[in-house]
């Protein structure tokens, strides 16, 4: 069995946005130098999203207000987590409904991906530096 | 280290629907020889989920309402995704709240399912045909 | 390849709850001797989550709030499901918001896990013993 692990830094200069991160991943499948197996993609952050659809800035738009509408950021007094002093709540529930992490085959030595499937890092409270983790296993 | 690739064609007549894919992704672990490992099943696209729940018409039928309750087909408009001339924006919704994959564990040469597990194709944008990736790697 | 099943008792005496496994896994993932690998972390049940996020009990009080009102329990006869003498039809759409399974990377010998992610047992239909399945492979 062979591995790869990998960790891709993330600076999304707004508190929300959507990256493709499709390239990047590819590219870790090829240095991994595996044909058949699996491969991993997640944020280690918990307001944050790894997540497959659609590379079409309407979507994201249209995601962008939806997640808004089931977890609006403000009031941000409306969440007991904010009593922390922090202002994110909404942000941990937008990662739920997105997800946290997406599981991808390989084959063939590529990413076994639909005609559109797209690897998408969601970002629910930028502004910062975050990490993603891809690892692969396989042979 | 094996591993088993199989692509499963879907046909859902209708624009949503769930179909119960546990026996065809237990044929595919006979078919693997894999007696420890993981199975990966998802979709190749992304208005349909793969995902475990129960296998009861009542709770499907609920899923149906409460889905089109949380993104509604119509009126299309409302979305810009269906601006380039889609109307399958809220399918993409649809399938982020119920998931994309599920990875199951393979254990003695058997899924390792609890007793009410059953792994379902969600369509929500059907009357074509479309795959599933069945991906299993162990040994 | 080397791989460790392990099945944990849940016990939560409320119909909802949220549990902390990380130390639970971290065991496991020391009793497996692997070092570059993936664990996967999924309740055996329907009515029940395994989700990554902060160990802060306000946050967990906002989700309960949050996925009461995306999916409230009661009234009870609201579901189709529930026409077959259960009571829990909206347990099983809240697990679907909050995911069923986590997969982890393990590097090192340890859960490749960021400064906040803690992994979760989420249980909305309580008070009875469940179980909930580790398997890691790897080398």
């Amino acid at each position: 069995m062979k591995s790869l692990t990998e960790y891709l830094d993330m600076e999304v200069p707004s508190r929300r946005g959507f990256v493709n991160l499709t390239p990047r991943v590819e590219e870790a499948v090829e240095r991994s130098g595996i044909s058949e197996g699996l491969c991993l993609v997640n944020p280690m952050h918990i307001t944050a999203s790894v997540f497959i659809n659609d590379d079409e800035p309407g979507l994201h738009s249209d995601y962008e207000g939806w997640l808004e509408g089931i977890a609006p950021h403000e009031p941000t007094g409306r969440y007991k987590h904010n009593d922390t002093g922090e202002d994110n709540a909404d942000a941990h529930l937008k990662r739920q409904v997105m997800g946290r992490e997406v599981v991808v085959a390989i084959t063939g030595g590529r990413l076994d991906l639909g005609t559109w499937e797209r690897i998408f890092y969601g970002e629910f409270d930028g502004m910062r530096t975050k990490r993603v983790l891809v690892k692969i296993i396989g042979e």
